[in-house]
């Protein structure tokens, strides 16, 4: 049966006190609703929330008393312990749901997933040793790319193995951990999709986004990205096949390569993430609805927004130190500054980012 | 001596809990500034806030306590009692300042202050009792329009005199207070500017905002006012001429009608707001800088932002039981919603609005 749509007033609850749970916090209250945080670690959405939660993940008291207050349950990050997961959902909608946690959060079975549905990943194989990870090396030749199968983001997690590298010190170097091997995949791009899926099944999609990584972590992003159409619609088209398959609801963004060969260009998936993502940030300033509105509407069973962008879009991320030029960004018109409140600026921190929205053409 | 700017991560203080200081403390919390919110009455703004006071204006307990805990004082009505102003700018910048709010609360003081720059008012008289409200009538006419001096808004504390009615229960019925009466000006059109004064002196306004009321409640803004070029400069000439005899800092509005006599047209002052206004809504979703990010630059002390217009505007209030709308405008592509987040939608009580940019031309 499907639950009631919230009505303006009511409260939704996020897991994790991060710059994505602030941001959809703050899109929440735009709508008239209500944000519960729920977090081991304080973080920069307890400043913009009704309502925080200061507690383990583990902590079955604290996370009734947040079921109870709230209407539906979204998280920011994907790695949600499974056991928290299915703990809120026998209480309330977890939105994205159980499924699309699991898959998402196993690098093994989401490129198994994908597969499964006929869309292409790079190829892999599963490590669980160095004699199965000797044998991957085998047969998808190096350079490869030995990832835990979870728990990686931003680069972490990774080795790049290449012809001399020993296999078995990279294997140690990730804590012999379960792993995939990933055969190399020489791309000409990095682009995302941000789409959303709605309780009735409705799927839309912002503009593809072109990304530019430095370190691992997100760097620049462009919209609309150098692709051809026939290559957007197609990269549109898998990620509403994606959350279909996974019944999905809320923001969903596919991070792809984009290869080219022989003259024409094909893509490859990357990874799935099941939340509002560091690309579509910029449909703040740039778009009709923001992502973080989008996944608002869809968590609470409301209607999708348009996703309609404004304009050309440059999106540039604020690492560390980078935020340090807030003065100088403040001042240049058509620049719209996002700074996250986070007090101290680490390396490799994601501190704000910027957009810029020019005119077409 | 001039203050130094706030920095990233400081905490700006607003008195007032209303849907104002809520839009104020979410552009604070973009720039990622925290936000304290000081008022006697629980209201919209506690819930995206990461601090709040609830006490009296006249606590200075809890005065004290709130301005050591941020680095600029700030409102979102200009009814703060001049106490409380003057406690606080003892101890932190009260932007905008005392000067602009002691004008801005007294109808006669605020017109003849106007008067006093040169700029045209409605024709108005001072009235303390009866024979000098009977005297005023003699000199301005009926209609006219008696207001008290203090502490009015959305058309409470008015009363409209026709010919055959009886001046002193006129008088009676806005209890006996000072006022002011007005002549009545027949104007073509109401109009607004919002324009903002930095610390340095630096001065920028949105586009000419026309406004229709309803019940003496804002009901519709469109933008740009349908005005000539020669009338809409010289109304946001007006403005900033005002804001630099009041040496002001942040956002402020000026209400003005638009007089059309002889083919050509002139504008009146109605009335001051120091502060961001209903009639600037739109600019969260149709300009480059929002009003609200504008007046928290300005306390701030930073740089003024770019007041660009996205396209034509149109901007709707959502009146008590017309907030009821809101699942079809969120069907509605290219509306932006807005919900204030109150629970009850009584009669005339302002529960969100609605923002249409539409292309050019």
């Amino acid at each position: 049966m499907s639950q009631p749509a919230l009505q303006p007033g009511d409260t939704i609850g996020i897991l994790g006190s991060g710059q994505l749970g602030r941001m959809i916090a703050m899109a929440a209250a735009r709508l008239g609703l209500k944000t519960h945080i729920y977090c081991p670690d304080p973080g920069p959405a307890f400043d913009v929330c009704a309502t925080f939660t200061l507690a383990a993940y583990e902590d079955e008291k604290a996370l009734a008393a947040f079921a109870d207050s709230v209407g539906v349950v979204s998280y920011e990050f994907e790695n949600v312990p499974a056991p928290t997961a299915a703990f809120l959902a026998a209480r309330r909608p977890v939105r994205p749901g159980a499924r699309a946690l699991a898959i998402t959060q196993d690098r093994w079975d989401e490129k198994t997933f994908l597969n499964g549905l006929g869309i292409p990943t790079a190829p892999f194989a599963r490590v669980d040793n160095v004699a199965s990870l000797e044998a991957a090396l085998e047969t998808l030749g190096r350079p490869a790319v030995l990832k835990t199968r979870r728990f990686g983001y931003d680069g972490k997690g990774q080795a790049i193995i290449r012809a001399g590298d020993d296999a078995g010190a990279a294997f140690r170097s990730l804590g012999e951990q379960p792993c995939v091997l990933e055969g190399f995949v020489s791309f000409a791009r990095e682009i995302s999709v941000v789409g959303a899926r709605g309780v009735d099944g409705s799927f839309a999609a912002f503009d593809v986004c072109e990304n530019e990584h430095e370190h691992h972590i997100l760097s620049r992003t462009i919209v609309p990205a150098q692709v051809s159409e026939t290559t957007a619609a197609a990269a549109i088209e898998t990620t509403g096949k994606i959350a279909a398959a996974l019944d999905y609801v809320g923001v969903i963004t596919v991070e792809m390569f984009l290869v080219e060969e022989n003259g024409s260009d094909r893509i490859v998936i990357n990874e799935i993430a099941p939340r509002v993502h560091n690309s579509g940030h910029w449909t703040i300033d740039g778009a009709a609805t923001s992502q973080f509105e989008q996944h608002v509407r869809a968590i609470c069973g409301w209607p999708l927004g348009s996703p309609r962008r404004h304009g050309r879009i440059e999106m540039g991320n604020l690492i560390g130190a980078q935020a340090d030029a807030w003065p100088e960004l403040l001042r240049e018109p058509g620049v719209a500054l996002h700074l996250y409140g986070k007090h101290e600026a680490r390396a490799g921190r994601k501190m704000g980012h910027w957009t810029r929205v020019l005119p077409e053409g």
